[in-house]
Order: structure tokens, then C-alpha cells, then sequence
């Protein structure tokens, strides 16, 4: 697999990793395939959606800040279990269609590392299964 | 990978796709392996759920509306940010398992095209990857 | 592919499977590729998060608690439609990297089983792909 590093400037942060991934496949060498994009860390998560308008990524913060509030109560005694939780709901793993060489997206969706801890310096793994030996 | 064609009626949507999953795992003659099912979309997902009762899939769209409120003030222009949440929220990629050329799903399972951002007409993606050449 | 049995003592628990996980990949004598690991329930899911701290795990239920509420009102008549939605924000599948035999997971994270509407007798699928035959 490959190791990419991601360094995080703020607590929740999306940033696009689409390129990486992409330069990923096409060091690899592989056609046709599936490839795993994965979070090795509890409080930070992989996703896919627009990378067209920053204003998306802001919005899902915020409404991810709604939905699980960063908030004092919770037992475990980090403070990040709010964290913990985006974590699990966004998953720390997504899998991608790989065709010609190419990462398989929509017009509109990028790759991001979604950080709910930061900033942090993180990674991200990459592996690439080929569909035919 | 195959396409499928998903007409969705309504702004928040359940559609199943077991069957034309099924017919491009039969089709592909591949009798062993993972399929990945993907949605090229920033405003929709792929999901596992009951498909028995259909009360089911109406109960957790007003769930995930409860969730995360179709309301104004999103920076997003497009006004559609929350289904651009619940696309992450649910996944726009799923992986199952496929043995003796069947999808492997539980007794109530099916598998769902989630549109949060329509009518629309949308596509979805799969792909499957054989364990043994 | 292979079946683990789990079995619930409560209604909302996360019941870690690394181990059982990591056997099934050892058992295969695959080296390197892919795991999918799948709940055939639909009111059941599959996660990532901290195993060092158990109180994240009772954080994390106590948090999908308030962000799906246990309520009446629903149309589904089993009255568990709050577990259907967490198996669905959740997920079912989640897929790991494997190398060198081993499952590739960061230092604090385990494979867990998210029941939502027990205490049940529930299944876990493995199926581990080779990345080369």
C-alpha cells in the first residue's frame, strides 16, 4: 500500500486527496481494479462529495457539528468523543472503482480526508487490488 | 463496471437495486469475490437496509430530515447542502460480499439507491472483483 | 467466506472483532489484499473506532442515543426504526487493507460489531480478496 501524509490546521477540516489517490493508481500500474482509501486514525474519517464549491465542505462541518456538538459530558476524558463519533458515521474506509488506469468519480465529487480532531499531522493508506492478474 | 439508470420522483428517495445488482454479478459470470456498488453523485448514497416493509425506508428518510434539516442558511448557494451531508453520512460506496455467483445479504437486506437531492435522473455504478482468477 | 457468531446482551452495544477478524485472514493464508467484513442485519452495523478506552464505545452509543432518538411514532411497527437508521449511518460493510497477513489498522483502532436493537444472536461475514493470485 501507499502512505500519504496529510497535515490538518484546524479541529474538523476536509481536505481533497483526490490527486494523491490518483497518482497512487497510476504508480501502480494497475487498470482495472478496486481501490481502499483508509483512515488509520479514530478520529478522522474518508469521504467523497464536491469539490467543486469550498462552501460544501464548510456546510457539512457545520451540520456535522450540529448533529454530534463538541461538548463537555462526555466520559471519555480526552474531550474528543464528539471526534470519535464523526469518525464512525463518515467511516474511516471508502472504496473507489478503478477503470483505464483511472480513479472512477462523478463530475462533481473529489476524495477527502475529513479530520474531527485536528490539527493534526495524519495519514492516509492506499491500496489498489487488481479486477485481472 | 456496468451502469445502471435510476429515475428518482421525489426530493428525499429510497429505490431498491438488489435485483439489477444480482443480474451484473449473473452477467459478469463471476461467481466469487466483492462487488462494489458506487453513486456518481454528490447528493446521494448507496445503503443496506430492510426490504420488507416498506415503512422502513419512509421512517428513516424522516429520520435523516431530523437529522440534518432541509433549511435555509447553508453557504452553499445551491440550497442543497443538507443532501450533500446525508451523502456522506450514508456512503456513496458500498461492498458486499458475492459466493456461488449471489450476493451475500442477509434475510431482510436489500440494496438502496438514496436520493437526497432530487427528482432526478441519476446513474449507479458496479464493479466486481473475482478472488480467484 | 467465513462466519463469526456475536452474540448481544444489550440493546445499543459495540462488541470488538479484531481478533476474530485477524483469524479468519490468517486461516486463508492470504497475505495481502482486502477484507470486507459485513453484518447480514438490518438493524446491525459495522465500525471502527478506539479500543484502548472503553468509554468511547458508551460515548459513541450514548451519542447515536440523542442523534436518532428512541421514540414512538414511527410507522414501522417493530418500533425499531432507530436501529434501521443507525445500521444505515453506520453502514453494514467496511473494508480493511491487508498485509503480510495482517489486518492494517492504525494504533488505536478495532473492528466492532454495532448492534442497535438487541440483545440478539447475530452473524459477521468475513471475505478476504487476494490483491495477487
Amino acid at each position: 500500500m501507499d502512505t500519504i501524509a496529510v497535515r490538518t490546521s484546524q479541529r474538523s477540516q476536509f481536505i481533497e486527496i483526490t490527486r494523491q489517490v490518483q497518482d497512487s493508481i497510476s504508480k501502480s500500474g494497475i487498470k482495472d481494479g478496486l481501490v481502499c482509501v483508509f483512515a488509520p486514525h479514530t478520529t478522522a474519517g474518508i469521504t467523497i462529495n464536491e469539490n467543486a464549491d469550498p462552501d460544501v465542505a464548510s456546510d457539512m462541518i457545520d451540520i456535522l457539528t450540529q448533529v454530534v456538538p463538541e461538548r463537555a459530558g462526555y466520559r471519555h476524558r480526552e474531550g474528543n468523543s464528539d471526534g470519535h463519533a464523526k469518525s464512525s458515521l463518515i467511516s474511516p474506509s471508502i472504496t473507489v472503482i478503478v477503470e483505464n488506469g483511472r480513479l472512477c468519480l462523478g463530475t462533481w465529487q473529489g476524495i477527502y480526508f475529513a479530520e474531527f480532531d485536528g490539527p493534526r499531522q495524519r495519514q492516509c493508506w492506499i491500496k489498489i487490488i487488481a479486477s485481472e492478474p
